[in-house]
């Protein structure tokens, strides 16, 4: 490889972390015209084995290594990094790591330390697991702030949903003092069926054949999910360090067929609102919520059929701003993560002056 | 001043430009605290004559200024930008000029020359002046890019909605097919009036009452201001040099009261539609037309109230993205140009390494 080149590990070849495989391969050209930097996939690594090609990998090598359960075993998480400080020819370009494995609210594990590694070598990281940015998201800025990687987390706050680049990027200036949300399709989903007069028992089962419930619903039934997300997103935008029991949560496993089918009868549907508020003084008190909730007629949640998802920023400079729409969770958070990695790109650019 | 500055020279200081003034100043220990780089407002140019002093200036400096009229006559356009050339301290880092005089979609000008020669000497510019863009793009663009300057423009794509961001930043690595947009305020508001019974007069002149509409409406009703919209983004978005004449534009002026009232009772309200699709192959052909349609049911677009604008993209690995809402034009595009400062000195910070 002559030109620049940065190397990309990912962790966790689940069906999110192969699409991303998929479309990374497929844009690299773009992105090394675009950046002058092209990513090369050289590492795959999952719970218990690893494969690595230093000279990069393609998509048919993993789908190949994932069906071959025996095959091929590289080096594990974190000795992987060591392994690549060997092997990047510009020292001064280092790797990204793209965490993908399955996410664990509570104690944000295995990614939480998968991510402490990586940053702690000054690996960027694009995280798609949600538990490590719940358990420790200022450790995790404070850590990369100090080793002068990139943390970046599109794909763990609502997949294509664009929720934190509006707040960071596109607000810039712009002070927000409140974030409502509808986060989580797969609930949306659910009180849309309602809506139409199914049970939520039924409405459930159907989301779980269409692959949009997952076997085990309770992180979004309960409303985990929106919780965690609403919290990445005032962490985020307001520079805080609250927790997930900040979150005053109630999910939609009790609401009555009878109440959604009243409300979207009169033009205010019950969403899953998450909404975040903060006190109008500086420093001021910040209030979490999330629970089912009729929209007002004529707020821009009222229309969202399906799985689609929305954000609404009330800021004082700009005024309100909603974002609604962005691909479904595989194609979508995929999408996201490759996003963030140009993003990664366009700002080592920038700094080594290409 | 001890720390990095940059100057920043504001052309017009008509009402967005006197609210940008204020923004900045009120948001400039901001910027600072995040970028390192403290933006010094150092001249304000008007078509003939201008406030200058390299120390800096404050909103009362100017709002005095503009009040008397013989007052502090400095240096003109484009003078001022060499003079500016001895006063930084730090020759690295380049100003930034903010284009806001009144736009002229025909030739472009003044913007047009003011921006040329800033680019030219390497300025920055952020134009709120939707001419020079609709008029020479690509040249710019080009020439910004021959001299490493940066141009940026989110004020003259629609202020606070963020059209072009979201494109280019948030939707970054995704290839988009199509364009739609409710890009004029005014035209939304006399259409939301006819839907509740109004004639197009009568809802013309309360717009104008309100100073929602101009004195001489032409360019919005009859859907220059659309139409000038949505090429910038076209180009913008697809790297092409298109120009109006390219847009089959048509107006709200011949539509009749009877049509917007059905068709708000139906669920299907009338919109000044500004569309832009590319042909899925690669280099295809691209339509754009502005004209007014019935929005379907369901569409992100039936709830736009008053002078409310949106735009929705149709992509392929994002799927479709709508953003509505953003604060009026005056505040909001002061805001949309003050993101854009915010934007020129995070790239800055990056580059010079601090």
């Amino acid at each position: 490889m002559g030109s620049l080149w940065v190397p990309v590990i990912l962790n966790g070849p689940g069906r999110v972390g192969t699409k991303f495989v998929h479309l990374l391969w497929d844009k690299a050209p773009y992105i090394e015209a675009r950046t002058g930097i092209r990513p090369v996939l050289v590492a795959v690594v999952d719970a218990d084995r690893s494969l690595f090609s230093p000279d990069g990998l393609t998509p048919e090598d993993i789908d190949r290594w994932k069906r071959d359960d025996g095959q091929a075993s590289g080096p594990s998480f974190p000795d992987i990094l060591d392994t690549m400080a060997d092997v990047g020819p510009v020292p001064y370009l280092p790797g990204i790591v793209v965490e993908a494995t399955p996410t664990d609210l509570a104690t944000g594990e295995p990614g939480l330390g998968h991510i402490t590694r990586a940053l702690w070598r000054g690996f960027s990281v694009i995280t798609l697991a949600k538990g490590p940015l719940v358990v420790a998201f200022q450790q995790l800025r404070a850590l990369a702030a100090d080793t002068g990687a990139s943390l970046r987390y599109s794909g763990a706050a609502a997949a294509a949903l664009p929720t934190v680049d509006t707040a960071l990027y596109s607000m810039a200036g712009a002070d927000i003092v409140e974030i409502e949300g509808v986060l989580n399709g797969t609930t949306n989903y659910v009180l849309n069926s309602m809506a139409q007069g199914m049970d939520y028992d039924e409405a459930l089962t159907e989301a779980q054949e269409m692959g949009v419930a997952e076997a085990d619903p309770t992180l979004d039934v309960q409303g985990f999910d929106s919780a965690a997300k609403l919290l990445i997103l005032a962490n985020t935008i307001w520079g805080v360090d609250l927790c997930l029991r900040d979150v005053t949560r109630q999910g939609i496993t009790q609401i009555q067929k009878e109440t959604v089918v009243r409300h979207a009868r009169k033009g205010t549907p019950v969403r899953l609102l998450a909404r975040a508020t903060r006190d109008d003084r500086e420093g001021g008190a910040i209030q979490m919520t999330v629970r089912p909730e009729p929209v007002p007629a004529g707020h821009p949640f009222v229309n969202l059929p399906g799985t689609q998802k929305a954000v609404r920023y009330l800021s004082r400079q700009m005024g309100e701003i909603t974002i609604m729409g962005g691909a479904g969770d595989v194609a979508g958070a995929a999408a996201a993560a490759l996003k963030d990695l140009i993003h990664i790109l366009d700002e080592m650019k920038l700094r080594i002056g290409i």
